[in-house]
């Protein structure tokens, strides 16, 4: 986990600045494009081949959505990139999946760069994908670096059936509304993480040994990841809400506050579940302790009633002629007496030394 | 608690935002309203059916505290949207359990959202209740999740019985002091978790076990989550203080400062247990590797004596034919005293070492 | 002691705001109000039986100390509350023991709340006990909970004798010396905290046992509450010092950051303290895991030892009718000859590992 | 390492400040000076002798480049020195190889010290070597201490080839490619770093042993001298950012803000190693633990048997004469049952335990 | 080393503030006065017996640097004081050795109060010395606690004989040369601090032993207080940089500057050693049980293998009459084929567990 992040960086050394190049783990294959068109009135959905086809068929009054899955298709970042005049650096941005959440205002768009998180199919790694919004009057685009973890389909769902607010509003609203189901969808993420933190404790508690303490330290690097991923969003959302660009109007500010506070319960929590593993190894080092003290305390007994008396023993097993005690009648059970009383004694004391 | 706490929130994914949607534990029951309407002369007091009607029959001249108990009945909470326009974003707020503790200045009232604590009938388990308070003019209304763990009916009382200012002052009196009541109840609750890291301690310099580890596990938990759910409102009143709407008179400032310090002082004991339950685990460490010391000891002592002695018997008990000294007449009497010798040393041995 | 704490605070759950109740510990004994009442040229003590007769018999010109030892008695303080026209929250706060420090500028007037520390007469237990200051112009009057404890003696001794500047100076000089003789009295407290720690730290390196570590954890918490006492200190002198209210004058507003500076030397103190119990422990946990390997060096050395020779031994006890050695002449020298070898070789291996 | 960095400065003391004095390790040799000199049409390269050779034969609309290697040469420096007019301070700076990374404006240039990070060729331990950049219009002078560990290739490459926008800009893009390049160098370290933390952490999940905790200590002082040579970067670059010198042109800061995000994901992934490092202590300690608990379970397990079993083989190897169980017929068959009754015993017992 | 610290403060206890009290260790003796006049073309070198003398015999025109050896005697002090009209609080800020470095604006002079470090003559022991300086328009007065530790020498001699810019310069560039010199001399012993550091690392790793951890933990102390003595200095110096005192001038700033900038370097080398050390106790805890656990394999293995042989062993020393086995004549065989199995088998076991 922590190569990959860092190869995503390092593959870029030695490239000139602003060459756009995608970083991501994401094998090349087609990209597709999708375009949601809607009014108050009417929507219509379509693929397009291109975003200059795009561009071309969409009407001014109307709010275009255009989705982009696949970040490998150089030409048509080149031509998101040529329609809205992005700098070359803006674009490399949305390229390196390396790229730290983002917000920059570039007066008649703004372009946000945000991380998808998921749980691949297996249910065991945490996939983390770059999301990119750019938001000018009328239009937003969203890039993602693969179909797989696509998390907008509510979004499409209320534009396609009129649910809520979302026709009545500008652009500004629907790029709230898709960050908005990308924090959301953190939550689920959290959800799968707090049954895994509490499957552990449980585990911890009743069968501590080696398995746990590997199984902690996934944990604990899952959350440092994931904290490292969330972190900064809450800064860009931030930022989002002390803007002033005309796009962004006063009602969605109402709408971005919300998200920031989810966002800032998302850092709440992931904090939470940090303090609780670390918790846990204590636990788990208590536990073993007691263990061990437990397997000592067994031998001990053991060892300390037999030593004394296997000495005893062997001390009558000696072959020297002159032993007169061998040839008393009462020899033999007077020494089993005193080994009776001896294994009392050693009994006593640990009952005292609650050792039983 | 942790999933309990994420799944608050996971409930919500995927609604539109501003969707009213009660997402506590509490049971769908009854909810009931009941009406305390007063002015310095006279009070009344009533329950009702619906929130219009409440505002129906209370005169303008009166100060009016409406308590809603029960969330889960979506149509009132809509009722109080529309009489105060409340923003459906805010209206979402108040039925979010998951919700952080908010202040929302709103121009004609203002709104708090707070944490009410208390502990479940078992004195077990801790129990997080949502409390939401609207102040307007000669209005407030209080919402709470259940009839459960109400701790204004001190409040109650004072109205009733005009004792102190509360009769005479205005509607933001009225909310202060159910903040304080709210604030007032946390060291009801510090008591009974002081009692319990008191409790602790004792027990485990007394009889550190595995059970003290998962005993000190839990409270530990417990404070966490408390000052998760302390600790926003810090700032929360912190903005009531510093607010300028007209609605908050001067002379309810200094009351909210008390109120802000009582606020303080609470997390600041929240630290100091949190620092304590912390230190404990370094006795309970220590005390296990004293006890694991103390057991090596008596196993060493033991054996340290025993084995060479029993070494010696089985020696003389070897059948060789020609071993000169088993036919010694003074043979065994030398043995054993070369035996107490042995263990004489053995004891000088010890006490050096302080082992005994 | 945490306990404690909180019990001051839980004892007002439920009454109303502002009502004058004293939370402390000492029982309810005779107030005793005390007055001294000096200016440049001449001074008067007394012992006054009320607030009323203390402000009338004093003069104008004159500056008046009034000082009260109890806080049982609530008529006095209403009295002190109606003279000076206090908040009645004021009143409280200066009888509510639990008070963090604090400062209020009340335009004609200020008050400060203050701990004073003391160990108890068995020079175990710290005392904390609040101190209340109100200075107005020409009159200070200073409230402490109880008599024992009192630091303010080298105070009085100044004015008595007319020492330094203090006659020369107005009421804003006075509270000042009554601050800096509380915040001189810490130093008392540290000298006797830090040989405690060094006390500590020769006995853990010397003897390491249990008692110690209880012993630490008690100093940890004396240092804890310490710094939760003092700490929010700094604060109000820094108040204090930025006040722009006429009644503190500019030249003594040097003496005051004086003041301000050993309290943060005390802080700094304080945790460097800290640091070192902390540190402590450390070597407790090194120099009892040092202890458990040496005992365990021991066991092992005796048991690699014997254990070989022993079985040998018992080898040649065995009862087999066909064991030819034990007919040979030299078989039992040759068996000696072997132990010799196995015990050297052990030796030698012990000595490699540096075990002996 | 530790004893290294101090050395640097320690060689200083006693000397009047602003005395030019190379404190690095790299042994004096000759030092290389060469210059490119570029516009948008042509480039040209060459090596000089002296720095006022390279000043005299270039052009003033040319952008000029000159690379010095070696600080040992004390002339080329006063040399830089007088043509800049530096401060005497400033020149000291650049020869200290001590110096923190560092940004100054000095009206008509500016310059920066950075620090170069490389692994020594045997890929073991990490090299940092200073690069000192002095840019005024048209020209930026890089001084380094060696030519080993160059990382200006690859914009050399860009000037020669006019590849990407750097013929197009002024001296302020060049000093920008220059420390573009020396903070994407830090991804390829951080490659190396983590691929040693990914290492380390297979390893003490497989084999736990004493070596694996000298190189988790040496790992970790590693990250330690990253940190603290790269932290101060941030706040360079950052003062880079907000610089309102004329010669940062506005579309230079764009590319600035680039690097300055880079550099916060380098110290980001600095923290998160950290954070890994750290973690790792605690499953070695855990895992060594786990260790000693299985060895002592084998040892129980064999001593719990085998003890009770021996000593009941002593008691009937005792000489007593009168002892009836040993003439029984039975006598040694029961003692053989009883012997496997014992063992079977013990074994269903460590079974519940779970040791087996 | 704490105790020492705080008496210096709980001396001064009970008395008036502004008391001139000499709180520092070093026995009452005589005060050395030494003068130096200098100006750009002569300098003069004399002793003087008091202050009063000194300021009489020197020029207004050149800059005179008095240099007091001595704080016991009151008189010289009470001098100083008199003549710049110092305020009496400063004058005891300069003679109360337990003072935080500070500075002070008094308009017409400034004075700055420094901590010098220097070892004891057994290069063991840290010692800790006070410096003030009183910094007026061409006087410098430098007052020391006593001679030992004097750092001023290469200031002199750089007066002396005119080297580098301090004969050309005022007042304020004499005062940075003495606190640089200060500043300097923390280098030397960082040194020697960084080379008991890196001592201490090799001695852990090659005998780890309980020695090593009070020598780590008087190492650690050591740091604390280096670390409490020069933090402040980073605010003091910073203080100068930002203060306008017509004093301090323009181009003496960019040297004050400097001085801060390795006043920031002494600060982190203090940190990375703290870091350092505070890594050297997880190594040494580490090592320690890795030797628990070796050792008690070796006791494993020699218990494990000969534990079941000798209850072998003693089984056939039974003296049952009817034990058919003894009989047989291949039963000693048997027996001792048996044993050699039951080894092996054991062998071959460790081999697998990596015990060997």
């Amino acid at each position: 986990m922590l190569k990959n992040l860092i190869n995503r960086h390092s593959r870029k050394v030695g490239l000139d600045s602003g060459t756009p190049l995608y970083t991501g783990d994401v094998p090349k294959k087609e990209v597709s494009i999708s375009l949601i068109e809607y009014s108050q009135l009417n929507v219509e959905e379509r693929q397009v081949s291109s975003i200059s086809e795009a561009m071309n068929t969409c009407s001014e009054n109307n709010i275009t959505w255009i989705n982009i899955d696949g970040l490998s298709n150089g030409k048509i970042m080149e031509d998101v990139g040529s329609i809205f005049k992005l700098h070359p650096l803006y674009l490399e941005d949305m390229l390196n999946t390396a790229q730290r959440p983002k917000f920059e205002d570039c007066g008649n768009y703004f372009f946000v760069i945000l991380k998808m998180l998921y749980y691949a199919t297996n249910k065991q790694d945490l996939n983390i994908e770059q999301v990119s919004l750019i938001v000018g009057e009328n239009i937003v685009i969203s890039i993602q670096e693969d179909k797989i973890g696509d998390v907008f389909d509510s979004v499409r769902e209320r534009i396609r059936h009129n649910k809520g607010r979302i026709r009545k509003m500008k652009s500004d609203y629907l790029a709230y509304s898709l960050i908005d189901a990308i924090v959301d969808n953190y939550f689920v993420i959290l959800e799968e993480l707090g049954e895994k933190v509490e499957n552990l404790e449980t585990l911890i508690i009743k069968v501590p040994g080696p398995k746990v303490v590997e199984k902690m330290h996934y944990l604990k690097q899952k959350i440092i990841f994931l904290r490292k991923s969330i972190w900064p969003l809450r800064e860009v959302i931030g930022m989002l809400i002390r803007e002033e660009n005309m796009l962004i109007q006063a009602n969605t500010k109402i709408y971005l506050r919300d998200v920031y506070e989810h966002t800032i319960q998302v850092i709440e929590i992931i904090e939470t579940c940090r303090d609780m593993v670390s918790g846990l190894l204590d636990i788990y080092l208590s536990s073993i302790s007691n263990k061990l003290n437990e397997i000592m305390k067994v031998l001990t007994m053991i060892s300390t009633i037999f030593i004394p008396l296997s000495f005893i023993a062997s001390f009558y097993g000696m072959n020297f002629k002159f032993m007169p005690e061998l040839d008393w009648k009462l020899g033999y059970p007077l020494v089993i007496l005193v080994m009776l009383l001896i294994s009392g004694t050693m009994l006593i004391f640990f009952k005292r030394k609650r050792w039983l």
